[in-house]
């Protein structure tokens, strides 16, 4: 369900710095030595990448996608059981270790569900969204499920409009200005400022009854492009389906937390799962959303709420009055994921993971198998290496999951149910998930920055010839200049000096989630994307073959090319002499969230001070238009200092240790004895599970992670150091501060093994 | 014609620094001495400050505005005649000495226009507005000139459309990088991003043949708000009419440039008048814009460009064509000026001015009788003060010009009649236009900054009860805190501590332009507005009594709050024993402006540099997406460094000199002899004509002030300093660096002048 390489993702992220522009060194510059490899290891890792380059064809990418996408293929639906198998047939026929691992998940599919507006005229929506012309799968609607979301509550509820523009928590803010309340209303909200999820979920917290998502043609639709089939952005019947879990709690089954959901596992029901909401949400297109909005009242909306709709938006309530049904079939449905392992022929216990998901909403041409048929040529070239003789040094474990999109719940159960093996031998997990044509982006450890910048460096761009890193130095800085965006100003400084860029720390939205946040594995996303014309059929059933091989990566191209960027960083971390990972780029990064963190706190006290002094002088109700209902702002209390010493102390220990394990790794690495680097290899593979705090993060305790989680008011967006982060934005300062406290000690933790690692390296005997 | 307190204007001109929150003393300090008045003095002036108030009367403004909105009143209409004579009777009937001053001026009349698509399909556009429900005179189409642009060239012309934008100078730079030419094309302009007059001019100079400009329903439709009659917006059919001669160059007569424009003056040809375009022009509505734009192919326009018409936007060329014929009346109309004087009874050859124009686009409810009928309120007052026994110790002149809309042709041919009596004896020019609900706007000479505070502090808001000055800082502030805007950082700063709040500067757009860019006098433009839904009746027949009394000003009380705020500033500056200029905020006004001017430089410099770099680099071509035809920028030369010593050291002498006389004026004002503050204020009241310089501005000498202009590149936003700004603007290096000099000059005969000024303060003989 990855959104972020898409367009419009990829300006969200950027704006909150997760997304991952990327940048090699100048273009003369000689070759630098392969990180992690010795002289001799990186001839052989050479001959080997050009081998399994010319594996891949993108004929084969394209025949896959065609023959996977031509039903719908969601959670239970024949297809889906039927790709699984061919993707199973595939990997045995490459010579893989391969099996189908098939777990039983409460996923609720539509039974009975409308929306319909009773006052001030009549209105019912469509949703299904219907053939479109020169789209062959789109007439196959028997076949699909209604547009839904899944995991609202059952309902029958009728009741006022309220329009709460994104429905994310700075518009209730806004609403309550207004005056205006929620509770017993019905809230529409537009897609976009946040995960889909949060809007019923605050929605309800809200005392809302039911929740409306549309899509406003501003952001996808023809406020953007031309509309499908004129163009690739979203026509007026058009709607995106999507989860509502409240996956930012926890993703992965509702019924099974932290245990894998097998036949005979321990279950909550649906009453005490609590990651399921209680009012109905249900998903409608535009054109839907239109009558509805035009017959609002209530004040105008602020500016920055507007859509591209032919209408005023005001906020209601009313006299829009709507009645939503929904009733759904709770029962349990079997999930199949596909794992196929390569045995490492030195280090067995040391897995390289790979994995992308193949459910879909619908057909998921693009998202996801635009991804899974890259990984699929991966291993299918990875298989050819094998049966001409070659090994890797540790276990390729490459993994197709399935319930991707309801909840991450292939990947998660899986991970929950092998938990106590990853902990012990996940070295690196690999994720990928929709792709298409334009830019590479990456997110995930910071200390993987500097292997995903020399493999961007190494690979060429098939529209320009140019490397990969370099297209994303020359968009980072034309950006700048031309003021579209395009990266913070350190990416800016580091494209033109020709240094590494920054990586994105990853939120939630695609199966590393597990991995990275509940097991502590190093992480890494990657997708190529940002000149497709895809957001507009994101879950919806015009993600089909014939919308992306017009829209997408007509001629997979960079489907190719995301299976060259894995498939490397899967082989060099499986073959390394020395795993793969610059710690500087880590304490960096660190530094860098803790220096947010100051500012953030330091900002929130000086706004408070600012409104103390606003409401005492009651410069709010002298400022306002006296004809409109606007209120000032609620007061809030002073903003103590925060407790910010240890987390100051962590990072400036965690830089000493990162660039002294840095040096002497880069003295020694081609002078020590196997045996030494072995040891170290240990240390290293395992090193990232001690940023995990047992207890996890307040009010989530599946999220282990004190340095990546999704934000619980962002929802796939990250929040980095998040139990800190988080609280200081609650204004919980206790918290903030008992976080302080437990994130320094998990960077002290990680130095420590850093030190470990140094002293090994750094070893009598070994010779430079 | 000025919209500069309209709410999109408003929004505008905050982001070029040129609005004017005010600031006063903090609520509850003693009230501060009135500026330029001696104690005794001080308290006289009070006495009749309450008296002038007492005579004005809401019931007033509005009858007179009914009475004089209720025909058409443009240019050489019957009821524009019938207003000035109505004007010019009640002058006399209050006492003054009031006369018509006729002109005669070019001024085209429409014979035959018409707008038509004729392909793809067909579409003709409608140039009436036509009848409203509930607004009385929208049904006098037979009396009103059909929507369209004054000073268009004639033309008949058929050829493909291009969307430009806003079509300004940046929009063009946008075409060019996506291979766009408009060379014989018709170019559709949207309303917005900078004067009118640009569109059609800048779309000339780039080889278009003709020119359609409309407004977005985005800007003041209904994106905006409900639209007319439901609420105050612009409806689908509504048009902005204007003129679109080339003002920026040179306002007034375009036949009779720098003398009046009598019965018997030499004149040009409509050939040789530089003023006028050659290319036709018109206004249409967005209802018209709409299949014109929607039939439009071509790259689609940059996210910036979107409007919130229902459709994708494109730039074409084509496959929209359209055939557009405009033909004039081009013969002379008559104006009818109204002027008005009440002798100054100690110093009667120093003139405190004060205008509003009277004619409208239609019937101009709000522009201008809003604020005509302030002025006539404040004459009717003053008329009673005199009958009372009352007189100005200066001279008070109240004029009433026509013609404004067309071109500031009845001000700017007086002005140019009167020149040299007015560059002798005018002490100040007082302009207001349009007014209506909300807070003060003020602009102008910055030696007035201090007194137009004092005077805002003085009056009491009628909506809120708090002080004018302490609603404009309550407004900075809480848009601060509340992120929408509202005054740089240095505005803020000064409201929270309750410092003086900066002035803007003055571009064009009302009839202050000829007196303080072309003759030199010290000028301010005052309104109230911010509150009222107007920017879509803006120039329309909309413009209307019965829009006016429902989202105007509906009780006139701000009509009355301009009575007393331009009515004070008249009467203070009439009667100060030392005119109420102060000299410390002209010069830190003139030190931030040499600031802009070397940050601009720097900045063009860095930015020069960086696209030479990413030229040399191929960056836009290796960030370009192949399948789009975006061209990279064209090559730049280096900035150079520019000569700005002088500027500086002229700015470092006028702080010194600055600083001395208001120093000195602060010791000895109360202890000095008459004679001794006649002699001073002789000097101050000339003393800003030593900022003109006599050669004017490059290719426009009529302007000859070298500190504030209309922009040639923005012809309503000013430029400061303008000789040295644009041509820095311009990359022209040699011109950047002589009128670095030439401002320097007039900066340091200020300072001279003032130094005599302080020197005549210091006098011996004085005490304190």
């Amino acid at each position: 369900m990855s959104r972020f390489i898409s367009r419009s993702a990829a300006r969200f992220l950027l704006a909150t710095a997760a997304l991952v522009p990327l940048m090699a060194a100048a273009a003369e510059a000689p070759r630098p030595a392969m990180f992690g490899f010795r002289p001799d290891s990186e001839q052989a890792q050479r001959t080997l990448e050009a081998k399994f380059d010319a594996q891949l064809n993108p004929t084969d990418l394209r025949n896959w996608m065609q023959q996977m996408s031509s039903a719908p293929n969601h959670v239970g639906a024949p297809h889906n059981k039927a790709n699984a198998d061919f993707i199973l047939a595939k990997f045995k026929e490459w010579g893989w270790d391969a099996r189908i691992e098939t777990f039983y998940v409460m996923y609720p599919t539509p039974k009975n569900i409308s929306i319909e507006m009773v006052t001030p005229t009549t209105h019912k929506a469509t949703l299904t969204e219907g053939p479109v012309a020169g789209d062959r799968t789109s007439t196959q609607v028997a076949d699909e499920l209604p547009a839904y979301t899944a995991f609202g509550g059952d309902g029958d509820v009728t009741a006022d409009v309220v329009y709460v523009n994104q429905g994310m928590p700075a518009d209730y803010e806004v609403l309550a200005r207004n005056g205006i309340s929620v509770k017993g209303k019905i809230v529409v909200a537009r897609y976009g400022g946040g995960w889909r999820g949060l809007k019923p979920k605050l929605a309800q917290e809200h005392g809302a009854v039911g929740c409306i998502i549309y899509s406003d043609p501003a952001d996808d639709g023809y406020g953007s492009e031309e509309t499908y089939p004129k163009g690739g952005a979203r026509p007026p019947q058009g709607v995106q389906r999507g989860s509502v879990l409240d996956m930012p709690v926890r993703p992965g089954d509702p019924l099974t937390p932290n245990i894998g959901a097998t036949r005979d596992a321990k279950r909550l029901t649906r009453e005490t799962a609590e990651t399921v909401l209680k009012i109905p949400v249900l998903p409608i297109s535009y054109g839907d959303a239109q009558p509805l909005l035009a017959a609002l009242a209530g004040p105008l909306v602020p500016e920055a709420w507007r859509g591209a709709l032919p209408i005023t938006y005001h906020m209601g309530p009313g006299p829009t009055k709507v009645h939503i049904v929904e009733q759904s079939d709770w029962s349990l449905k079997p999930l199949y994921n596909v794992i196929a392992t390569i045995q490492g022929a030195e280090f067995p216990d040391q897995w390289v993971i790979r994995g992308n998901h193949h459910d879909g909403w619908v057909f998921g041409a693009n998202d996801p198998l635009s991804g899974n048929v890259a990984m699929l040529a991966e291993a299918q070239a990875i298989g050819k290496l094998v049966k001409d003789g070659w090994k890797p040094k540790r276990t390729l474990v490459y993994t197709s999951w399935d319930g991707e999109e309801p909840a991450l719940l292939g990947s998660t159960e899986w991970a929950e149910q092998h938990a106590t093996d990853l902990a012990k031998k996940g070295v690196l997990y690999i994720n990928s998930d929709g792709n298409s044509r334009g830019f590479l982006g990456a997110a995930g450890t910071h200390s993987l920055q500097h292997v995903v910048n020399q493999i961007a460096g190494d690979l060429t761009d098939p529209q320009t010839g140019v490397s990969v890193l370099e297209r994303l130095r020359a968009r980072v800085e034309t950006n700048a200049y031309d003021r579209t965006g395009g990266g913070d100003s350190a990416n800016v400084e580091a494209a033109a000096k020709g240094g590494d860029m920054l990586i994105g720390a990853l939120g939630s939205g695609s199966d590393y989630t597990p991995f990275l946040q509940h097991l502590g594995l190093a992480a890494i996303n990657i997708g190529y994307g940002g000149e497709a014309v895809n957001d507009g059929i994101y879950h919806s059933a015009y993600d089909s073959f014939d919308h992306y091989i017009r829209f997408g990566d007509p001629n997979f191209a960079y489907g190719v090319m995301l299976a060259k960027t894995a498939g490397r960083l899967a082989l060099r971390t499986a073959n390394a002499d020395v795993l793969p990972m610059r710690f500087g780029d880590f304490s960096d990064t660190m530094g860098r969230y803790v220096g947010e963190l100051h500012k953030l706190a330091d900002d929130q006290r000086k706004r408070a001070e600012t409104l103390d002094r606003l409401l005492k002088s009651g410069a709010f109700k002298s400022a306002a238009d006296p004809t409109k209902q606007v209120l000032p702002p609620p007061a809030e209390g002073a903003v103590p200092a925060i407790e910010f010493a240890k987390l100051d102390n962590a990072v400036a220990r965690l830089k000493r240790s990162a660039g002294e394990f840095d040096s002497a790794r880069a003295a020694n690495q081609n002078g020590a004895a196997p045996a030494q680097l072995a040891q170290v290899n240990a240390l290293l593979a395992n090193i990232d599970r001690s940023l995990m705090d047992p207890k996890g993060l307040p009010g989530r305790p599946w999220y282990k992670s004190m340095i990546y989680a999704p934000g619980l008011q962002t929802g796939y967006g990250v929040k980095t150091l998040p139990g800190v982060r988080e609280a200081i934005e609650g204004k919980r300062w206790d918290e903030a501060n008992q976080y302080a406290g437990i994130t320094a000690q998990v960077l002290e933790n990680y130095a420590a093994t850093l030190d470990k690692a140094t002293a090994l390296m750094k070893k009598p005997g070994v010779t430079n």
